[in-house]
């Protein structure tokens, strides 16, 4: 008799983070479904490189198209410039946050563990570098995993779906470090908030993908 | 000078509750801003009334196209027969649940009221008839706006954005009652679960209108 595994579903963006966190998934034994977004952000060559992530990891993946058409982040907003290092280190919210998005990437994460009796949601969300987004906090997770608990099917039945954010306290560096371990595919992940051919080297999220590299003793290939 | 009034998010379905929820915020002096969803349901015709109702209310709307690529719900299955009213009072959750469906919509509301400055969102849930949906109760309000005030750049400025769901224990006749009294546009929302030109007068949905307005004793026209 073959045992089900239980399943997971994990928020796969195409950048380095989240990869990890679908492989920290598979480690621990989840049979993993990869839930990538499609929102009319500036880097739509994150999307192209989730699915081959999830190709890569043997995970079956699905695509959804969710387009907001209100503004209120630069992410979104084709034409403006993105910041560079300027305010790199600010204490402020940064101004690639976009409204709601993690809370909408979740609640879609939680309806699809929902119907398919996922136990777990993962998100690679980190408050190491990008410590001003109110979304990617500890206190939000458990506000969001209580409200799943209260707002479900699954919940009224006890079956609480867990949002497991594994690389909450961790830096880019040591990120780096067990994506290492587990053969995670750097080269299928895409940092670059800008949508060339190659990385711009330039934006935030480019500079802590090589300050990390280099800080983790690893050669990017 | 002009001074500009308090901005809502409205959750608009097409339905006659929906509809009221509207009214009752326009009332109260909000600018009101109607949010519409196409999530593939059975009865798209909703989505026209949504429009109408909108546009009649002299209110902004904007429709949201969302597929969920996950079964775990009637509505979303075209071919399965929807039940008529054997289980209508029954104490389990009904099969016309969608999974997360509040959750998500409530999301984007949320998204949108950041986005626009709008401090409340009306929804027209109410938990009298169809009490046996986990995402209708005040306790999943509740928790929806503690881990709101956790989740937004507004929450980390202490402006919390409320949701408001004004019919929550009334029942059917008793928001027919008072949405006569607002003049809402009853002809122009849609509550049957199927799709034809006319209500079918079968389902669960079209058995609580019916029965509704003859307990308000108002007559539709």
């Amino acid at each position: 008799m073959k045992i089900s595994r239980p399943k997971a579903v994990i928020l796969l963006s195409g950048g380095l983070d989240s990869a990890v966190a679908l492989y920290l998934a598979k480690q621990r034994g989840f049979d993993c479904r990869s839930l990538v977004f499609n929102y009319g952000q500036r880097h739509s060559k994150e999307i192209e490189c989730a699915k081959k992530i999830s190709l890569k990891a043997g995970c079956d993946y699905k695509l959804l198209n969710i387009s907001l058409p209100w503004k209120g982040s630069l992410l979104l907003e084709g034409s403006k410039k993105l910041p560079a290092v300027s305010n790199r280190f600010a204490k402020n919210i940064p101004s690639t946050y976009v409204p709601g998005r993690n809370i909408i990437f979740l609640s879609f994460a939680l309806s699809y563990a929902e119907a398919i009796g996922a136990q777990s949601i993962f998100i690679g969300a980190h408050n190491q570098d990008y410590s001003g987004y109110p979304d990617c906090r500890p206190e939000f997770f458990k506000a969001f995993s209580a409200m799943a608990l209260k707002g479900t099917k699954a919940g009224t039945e006890n079956k609480r779906i867990i949002i497991e954010a594994p690389l909450l306290n961790k830096g880019k560096a040591e990120i780096i470090k067990i994506g290492a371990k587990l053969k995670v595919p750097f080269n299928l992940t895409w940092s670059c908030y800008k949508g060339g051919k190659k990385p711009c080297g330039k934006c935030d999220s480019c500079y802590f993908r090589i300050k990390g590299f280099k800080e983790a003793g690893i050669k990017e290939l």
